[in-house]
């Protein structure tokens, strides 16, 4: 995978240190690189070439493991296994994985400082990222999901998913948008696609994570774990099921309504995310 | 002071959250802003007006935050207090502690993103931001002095030093030549005046540290309490002296060397650092 090459080549041209190795373990962990995956199919889908999006892909990977890094940490989720394997602080310890994370988050806004690419198309990005990743984004639907209690309904838990999950998922298609020299209306249209499709990821790993063992899923099933409200707990399993694919729907309906996106590489994407089984 | 009131308008534009206020209340905790106050006084010397570094005084403000919080932790330094109040994990909880530090180091990025002024010179602040600030910087300093043990001698020290102080005191130097559309070698020159100079600040602040007790110096004496090896346990506090000396007189005879940089109220406020006391 294109991906792969570019995240293993960004990682290399670091200075050799624990903090590195810590950042490479858990960075080429191989995970799914949905959002960079994204950001791909969405330049292709707009006729440019994949290249222009490469350190803008690998950004926003960092910026996602970063996040997994510090959420598995002792004082957040406290969760041992990650992608099968042991998690940052397991297989290194508490200091090194909050400074993973920090390397990582950092290094992400360095790699897309130097993207070769116009310095307008930078700044624009890097609002996207920063903005989906801070603290009117995704670092805030971490702080609602601590903050979630007994009280909790599908409103909050969906501002939860919005934030935590969404937002991340809204910045590879805003940058490819960005990327493509799309007006900013267009850019706001392919947020919200990111937040439906990140309620629908979110729906879609609840009820994996009741279907699937704790082996199976190579990850700890720590919702059940941890008695956290999800959307089959308070919509049931049948709702939420019809909810997720109607949210699938929408973001197919909207892609395809584009005058100038080729949406079919994205359509066999989210075909894809929709039939996963982890 | 100017970087209060840029400070306070930054941070009251995100959404109201609990991470929302754990980040105003490290960020607000009257530090002596040395950062922010040296990129103004570079800008300044050079003839600019201040109001353009603005954002990135308030993105370097935010970086030195962040760290300082995620330096406390209970994994890291585990110090219990800060500029003579809790630390944040202790006003609030280790979790939000650790979000608190990460959206003020994508917020540092988001600010900086937004300054009023050509993206070019945007996309250079970042990239010195970045690369001083992370696992190739600072990040890579934090590392070492994790690092450090019984073999540890002052040449590994200092360079904990340059990279855990000596980068963090670079960038806003650099910035301030970038914003002052100086070359790349004039951006070189201030990198290393900033090493000395964090170099010659950490000393000093190894000799306060013998010299105050916890309560006068307003956060706690953790050298001694972890047995950390500093330059006036290695070198004698008579040698560190006077390399801290020799230091800051480095720094105040390269800066009077520029032919166009004013150099006067840098030189000044070099000075006040000279005789700090905490």
């Amino acid at each position: 995978m294109r991906i792969e090459t570019v995240l293993e080549n960004r990682i290399n041209a670091l200075q050799d240190s624990t903090v590195k190795e810590a950042m490479r373990y858990s960075l080429m962990a191989g995970g799914k690189r949905i959002r960079p995956n994204l950001l791909y199919t969405i330049v292709k889908g707009y006729g440019l070439d994949e290249a222009c999006a490469d350190d803008f892909a690998c950004a926003i990977e960092m910026i996602h493991t970063y996040s997994l890094i510090h959420d598995d940490l002792p004082a957040m989720d406290n969760d041992d296994l990650r992608r099968g394997r042991p998690t940052c602080h397991k297989q290194f310890d508490e200091a090194t994985a909050i400074l993973a994370g920090d390397g990582l988050l950092t290094y992400a806004f360095q790699v897309a400082s130097h993207a070769n690419c116009p310095s307008d198309k930078i700044v624009r990005c890097i609002q996207v990222l920063s903005e989906m990743a801070g603290s009117n984004g995704m670092v805030l639907g971490q702080d609602l999901d601590m903050h979630e209690n007994l009280h909790s309904d599908w409103e909050y838990v969906r501002k939860v998913h919005k934030y935590k999950t969404g937002c991340l998922l809204s910045a590879p298609l805003m940058m490819g948008a960005i990327l493509a020299s799309k007006e900013a209306s267009v850019v706001e249209e392919w947020h919200q696609i990111g937040i439906a499709l990140g309620l629908a990821f979110q729906i879609q790993d609840d009820i994996l994570d009741v279907e699937l063992t704790s082996e199976e899923f190579g990850k700890s099933n720590s919702d059940e774990k941890n008695d956290k409200k999800t959307s089959v707990s308070l919509l049931t399993k049948a709702k939420a099921e019809k909810l997720m694919m109607e949210l699938y729907d929408s973001v197919e309906q909207k892609v395809t309504s584009f005058d100038d996106f080729q949406a079919s590489e994205f359509i066999e994407m989210i075909e894809k995310l929709k039939n996963r089984r982890k």
